[in-house]
């Protein structure tokens, strides 16, 4: 079971306009084969069908936690989106829809997100091809998911540098800095797990690709207050033997500031959602809503 | 952000022996496109993208807490295509592997789901086809998506009575019952919802089909305890504006048991996750895993 | 069996120049989830696969005749495209093709339209994503099949909404406003099935979403006629028992012009197809077409 | 423009009881690379796209008047299947689905079409891929689409084989004796209309591959009343110019026997629809249908 | 089994600078349904399915000798994705990723391929869809599968007509001029063998479409050389045989150099690779590749 | 460019009867993510798009060398379902087709294979699911592939023991068995190429899964001969370089034969490709194929 706690990892800066072709950029991020749906969906479903969960704690929950933090990390990215497509929203009544109001919406990239999903985020890449299940590796074997895993880590930080040399606007830097930082995260630790299994020494290889995260202003604050060094538990108390992969004996990675690695207990304090205002012009929530707004102030009252 | 409790939603009983055939059907429940993938995709994505938050809590609250309840559900049928995939698992080990151990697997109906995921759960439906993103409706639009909802909520519940009744054995038998009870809830919660802004009392066309749960023993115990009447927030203390929807004014659906609908602070017990066995023949977590075990126990150790 | 009449169910007024990217949003409703493909895919399987047909006549004959009403719905659609992509037509011979001719298709939203289509239409999205069988809702339940068309009716005129918003030239915009005038009948039509079945006054939650066609000058030649308020029968003289849920009981929705509903025995009268010029310099119909041209002439002659 | 006759081209002995792996294999020749949703998906969007139709017309009603009988085609096979996984239907009251009153649906080769179709037909192969867009060609081209609608009739002549000699009970027999013969025609019909173009006299490929329909004795009656000489116009007056291909100067194929081939004003008699009766336990069209079929009954009268 | 001879069969000439929307056009060309991946596809797997291999050799050989050739074009189109959507490299070191040195990228027509492919080739078409199953037809029947190769080839034909006419520079033409004369040949090929199989004079429908490659500069100097003549045996001292179908009784098509077809012992000389140099700051081979290249450089030296 | 060798890189015995669903199980291997047409996939994508060629020769040689060994698995895998579909064929004359001659391919697993591929291969998974670009990873980033390569070569070893273990006959077994063995080879090439470029012996996480090919006899005359220790240059006189990578330094890895690593110059010797007789019941090659081979017989004679 899942609790969700209403809040961000991490806090977006609010667009200042839209900008749905770095929408689209971050939907690589989000729906792509190294996407955070395909961590999110990897990690789930090899949590899922662990065998000898008792027996194999610490792996088990190294995957469990981690796969509910990409939880947040789909949530993360899809905010992104969401506020670059539609930038801080336009709540304007009686937009005159005879007049092409969105006709540059024709040209954007991926014009049909504007058409489906009001230019919401959805399980698409930056081409917009689904996400699928040839992009999830469940096969319980618990060194070959690991490396899997470890491997879409590795690839998962190419594709955010790359989007990342896209972007100029903060809402979607802000994105990939933060998620640079966890993800090296995720990929240290499946290499101390593979380690402790199999003795090679494979975080030796990190960073994939080669350029520290100092390189990256965004991931700054993130490094100094030490986000590279730990683990959260998304789940406490439980999975608190992820400490015999994640522990003392390990320290963060050379490239990166110094230190022990750390599991913390509860998730990090993340950030506050950015209110998305509505867009009334696009039906979003729809195009006279002063009525629903009245109905759920009510509703709302009344609850309390 | 999001926290995961290591319990499924309802305990399920260890099949006997393996039954993959059932498990494929299962899958239906799982990556079809009425399956728990859908809803909890479709929620997900709404939940994330909702524009005005703030002005609409109660509206954005239920498609929030109804979401997180959606990941237990995937959880619950993945642990029940597993478990019956692999029945009580195999532990032997030495198994000769040049004997054709498993050359049954030949003949089941998804032979794929044991080379690829050693019988695990995975996003496809009871045919094999993947979960993708055409199986999601986030259009932004509140009258709509809820409406879809509601839809999808129907169709899903009819998907879960036939795949019922398909089923001999207790495993998936229990995920049936249970899940019917709690889309019940969703179908009910989504119809009030739309009533609230609507006027329109489309919840009277419930139940979608044309049957009382009360037909189906493994419901019975779910309604005992009132499942049918409660809607929990699985986000505490986050979610509270639901009750504006699923309020006391409201009570449960004429075939069901009477009594007013509830708003519960938190999730339900649930049930402990059976342990599963691994599959050493199979390669699960390997064919060889005493030394494995070995280190896992002495990680677990030093995290304690 | 059907038969064709060689005329579009609304005339649509010739682009004087090519516009492949309204062409490609104009897509988003022929092959989109909720565009007339879909539509059409739905209630055709709905009515090969309807069960009870004798018993359930007016509800089979609704969902017949609109599924035959969708057939001309999609061919209006696929005009509308074609029309735009290629403009009038480009009949000039000897285009040297070595100067590329066709540079600026390099750089249209789905270039492959072009390639593989000659600017024509085809069963795909506005992100060039292939309509499929996901898309297609026929469970035989009849609740459950008018629930979903009731819905797949709301997002088809959502959709309608935003691609017309994004539309300047009139090709297009004649496209929408046809299709929104007759969308709206046909999720009027469900709504009143449904009400006939259970009793819930679902039409109430029309129009979705929450804008009367009023707003759109290009539907109001169509609601001045009482298109609106018109079902017709796409197969005389079979059908006609439609009239027991489109009937004179009933009248208009609110926001629109007042009047009993009426079925019409047969089609509109509609318009003329356009006649679309070749591009020859793409080899449409050929390179040096004029031999072909010669060669259909004798062929004609000989046929009368 | 469309207009339904409510008659099958061929009328369906109703089979005994289910034979779902027989229905799988009519799949094939229903969402099939090779099957009536590609022969229909392919000419429909020719004809739309059709460039230089005035110039073009005896080609242009050609691939009209096929596209026309092919939407018959997919309600022939359709009526197939959905026949065949049902049997003569099930109008059992009743039924305790507590009881797995479907457990032989669970081994059934495509069990996700009873659990999503109720066992009614939809646009997949026998395997259950979805027919998609990758099996269109609609180039404008006229010489390659009509060469590739040469190749597309072979490929479908030698699916229907296939089909045909797996199948025993005699619906799906049926469907096939008649889809042979009609399929024969089109591409007899492809053949010439290339000759007359091309002067290459491609017809003498046929048939392909390499055996008369005087083995198959489903095919016999067809061959008795002349069905492989005629070209019917499934668009009355419309569409008279394709005698300028299909005329008396043209004879039967070798193998069939002779005659002069003769255009049809108007389609077939055709045979009627079987009644396919409810599966009530399936919730087709529901579980407990009186109430439904009492208000079905009232809004038919009342149409009258 | 295959050896590889480290050469492209054509030499393309380097691009000056980066045009990715051009190399978006060549994908067509590579994993388009008409593309060199499909017949890649297509003979490969009809060639290792080939039955009677002894009986039909030279129908097996000319499959067989095409389908290797076509491994070279599959590679001649990957490079000039490659060299155009990365221009000549750019092996600047020290790239500041904090300056979005990429933004450009953001608006290119399938941002996609740079994130995940770094401007690499993919078997996608020019609208990012997948190549797949669909697009091979290898069904057993030797005149069926002729039949659709000869269809083939005329569709690639038509696709790399259309391709040519959007590009300006001379790496993508180029690749199109030397396909266009390949794919004459292989067009030609299967004529012959349908001919000589059935007697039907099917080469006479070539060219399609209606253009001789005289009017395409790009094609001229291998007229010149004669290509047009020449069928390759990709596979000394194999496939000899297909000289029965490619002999010297045949001669050249109508519209091309006159001259008798030849069979030649072994592949053309084909030309130099481009050395594609990094492009650092997007990581390929990496950032700061200098060690690399250091361990690279003495492994070599080792290797001599 | 590429040469074809005509025969197999092992020999196949040849199936006694038909065995469709073991056919259908090494599917996985051909079509499955982690089959062969993956490995040629993406190795031969990385060979295209390699930048730095000249500089990262022996990197390049290695990813080249074993993609055209990787053309020869596809090659292999294709003939054993080739074989294990159809049987030693069937050339009986005059099969009455109207007897529903192959009734029993109604209920085999892939039913479609039958109908569309005459038994032949295709690139599908075990549960019909197509290869496509999801499956390729092709980043441009040299770390990165590799990784990717490795734990692409540790999956397929794992689906091909699973296959393996649910085959009883010989065709079948002998396709695993050469394939572990080669496979091995791969994944501990490029664990040397990763440790040459990083410093890390990831070549000591093999093998995964745990258990030594010695446990399988198919594997044994392959390991006697030293396959173990051997990469073929497919391309000779190219590629020599590789031996920089997979050098006398090294050695087999621990399970295996001892004996030090070495570069062979050209391909072995490989196996004779059975002959695949015809299925003419089944149209393949054709129905009656007497006049077919009388035609190829004569020029064959021409040929020589």
């Amino acid at each position: 079971m899942f609790m969700r706690i209403d809040r961000l990892q991490a806090e977006l800066p609010q667009p200042k306009k839209p900008n749905p072709n770095a929408a689209a950029a971050l939907q690589e991020l989000l729906g792509g084969k190294y996407g955070e749906m395909s961590t999110l969906g990897n990690y789930m479903f090899q949590s899922f069908n662990f065998r000898n969960r008792e027996k194999l704690k610490p792996f088990y929950g190294l995957v469990s936690t981690i796969f509910s933090e990409e939880l947040g990390h789909v949530e993360l990215v899809s905010h992104g989106v969401s506020m670059l497509n539609n930038g801080p929203g336009n709540p304007k009544e009686d937009v005159d829809i005879s007049k092409a109001p969105f006709e540059e919406m024709q040209d954007i990239r991926l014009a049909g997100s504007f058409f489906s999903y009001g230019g919401g985020a959805a399980p698409v890449n930056s081409n917009s091809m689904s996400w699928n299940v040839d992009m999830v590796t469940t096969t319980g074997n618990l060194i070959m998911d690991l490396l899997h895993n470890f491997h879409l880590e590795c690839g998962a930080r190419l594709h955010k540098l790359r989007v990342y040399e896209t972007l100029k606007e903060p809402t979607g830097r802000e994105v990939c800095g933060y998620l640079l930082v966890r993800g090296s995260v995720h990929a240290h630790a499946y290499a101390l797990a593979l380690k402790k299994l199999t003795g090679v020494a494979i975080e030796q290889m990190l960073p994939t690709p080669n350029i520290p995260l100092a390189n990256i202003p965004e991931c700054q604050k993130y490094l100094d207050e030490g986000s590279h060094r730990r683990l959260y538990r998304f789940g406490s108390p439980d999975y608190a033997e992820v400490a015999g992969v994640w522990s003392n004996d390990e320290v963060a990675l050379p490239g990166d500031p110094p230190g022990a690695l750390e599991v913390v207990d509860g998730p990090p304090d993340g950030g506050q959602m950015a209110d998305l205002m509505g867009n009334y012009g696009a039906f979003a929530p729809d195009y006279a809503p002063e009525e629903m707004f009245e109905i759920a102030k009510k509703l709302y009252k009344k609850s309390r």
